[in-house]
This record gives structure tokens, C-alpha cells and sequence, in this order.
């Protein structure tokens, strides 16, 4: 909502948080747990879905997913296209869609990010498999 | 975070978070089109995933989207598993497994909410198809 901000610090606002989830998909391609480890939340809960996979809870119990993950990514960039972001105070939410290398998109993605020290930092990500991936845009992000 | 809030305080928010939570599932339950109009949020913009399917956004498309799904969902109760709340000061994400009638399961769901006019409302859903069903358990929900 806002009230009171400016459009000028809205729009840096949602350009910190697009900056914050670009960063997943940057850790991602580059199979970097260290910058894994270092953007998601470290005070607040966090939790995540991996495609079509339980809930997995817990700062240590995620990370240890996506060293899993990271180790037996195949080569190749995560794309992430289309990116929605709404902010809510302190909390901000992206919706976009992931591709892997050249592939369409073949995944709906939820990213949850809270402010922490001054940080938009991941708490909550959810992807999950799409019916009929999404033919590639020329558009990265969009914001509302 | 909740800086200086108490523990009555965080349990009587994570309280009232599944309370709206269950609302939804209520609505689903009830195809109950006013009630899931009333529950979403009406001043945050607002987005949704349907199980496999590309982005709704706005309160419009994601009302019209249910309008339609309550219209051709089949009898029988939504039961919404394992809820775990995280409250980040005005924002709160649950996450949780839904399976329709006696059947496990068979999605797992990311839904946020935010503080309006001091009700939570719902401002994301995010509903993905798991690869194997969740088993039903005696607990409903769970807090962090």
C-alpha cells in the first residue's frame, strides 16, 4: 500500500526487490551456495516448495535443499521472465515464470522477500510445474 | 520479526491468520463466491497460480477466475493440511497441502496475506500439483 511513499522510492523500492530475486536466479545458474546461503532471510521463518515436492521448513532444512539441488543442477541459465513484483511494507512478492537455458518456461514461480537490515532478503519460494510452458517474451519484468 | 510484540500477541495474530486462511477453504468448500469476494484483498494488488497453470493478476481476473472454478468444482469439502504460519508484522504466509474430500492431498499451497482495515485478507495463492499425494494426518495446522 505504501501510504505516504513517494513513486520515486517505490520505484527503487521494486527495483531492489527485482535486484533481490534476480539474484536466485544468478546464485541458481551459477550453482553458488554462498549466495544462496547469503540471500535468503536469516531472521525470519522461511520456507520453500520445490516442483511438484512437500514443504520444506527452516532456514537450515532449505539450504540444505538447494545444496542438493545447486550439486546436481544440470549446466545452464535459470531464466526467470515476466516478474511481477508487489510490494507490502516490509514484505514484497514477485510472481514470474522459470525456464531453464533456451527452454520455454516451464514453471510458475512465487517469491516471498522481507527486509531485513536493510537487505530484501528471500523468505518464502514456491515453483511449481506449468501445464503448457510459456513461449519466451522479450519482457523481463513487470511491475504494478 | 514482530520487534517488542508478545508471545499473546504473535499467537493471537497467527490465530486470526488461520482463521482467514480457513475462510478460504471455507468459501472453496461452500462455493461460496461472496464470501471468497470478501476475503481477498481489496487495496493490495493481488495475484494467483491455479494448480498448473500461467499467473491471475489483479482482484478482478482472480475473482472472475474463481467465479468460474466455484461454478464447476465438484461437491465435497477443500481440507487444507499441516498449515504453518510465518507473520512478517503486516504480511503473513501460510503454507499448507490441500486434498478435496476424503482423497490425500494432491497440492501443495502458498497463501499470503496482508492487513487491511484491520482484517487479514488474502493476497496471494499459489497452488501447485505435488508428485505424490500427502498422506491425511490428525494435525491441521502448525505454527513457527
Amino acid at each position: 500500500m505504501n501510504h505516504g511513499i513517494s513513486s520515486t522510492d517505490q520505484a527503487a523500492t521494486r527495483a531492489a526487490v527485482l535486484q533481490a530475486n534476480g539474484a536466485f536466479y544468478e546464485a541458481f545458474s551459477n550453482a553458488d551456495v554462498a549466495a544462496m546461503t547469503e540471500l535468503w532471510a536469516k531472521h525470519a521463518h522461511v520456507a520453500c516448495f520445490h516442483p511438484a515436492a512437500p514443504a520444506v521448513l527452516g532456514r537450515e532444512a532449505v539450504l540444505a535443499s538447494f545444496r542438493q539441488i545447486l550439486r546436481h543442477a544440470p549446466p545452464g541459465r535459470m531464466r526467470c521472465e515476466e516478474a511481477v513484483v508487489t510490494v507490502l511494507d516490509g514484505t514484497a512478492i514477485v510472481t514470474c515464470y522459470e525456464g531453464s537455458g533456451e527452454q520455454p518456461a516451464h514453471l510458475a514461480a512465487t517469491n516471498v522477500f522481507v527486509l531485513e537490515e536493510g537487505a530484501w532478503r528471500m523468505v518464502h519460494h514456491h515453483a511449481g510445474v506449468l501445464a503448457k510452458p510459456i513461449p519466451r517474451t522479450t519482457s523481463s519484468s513487470l511491475v504494478n
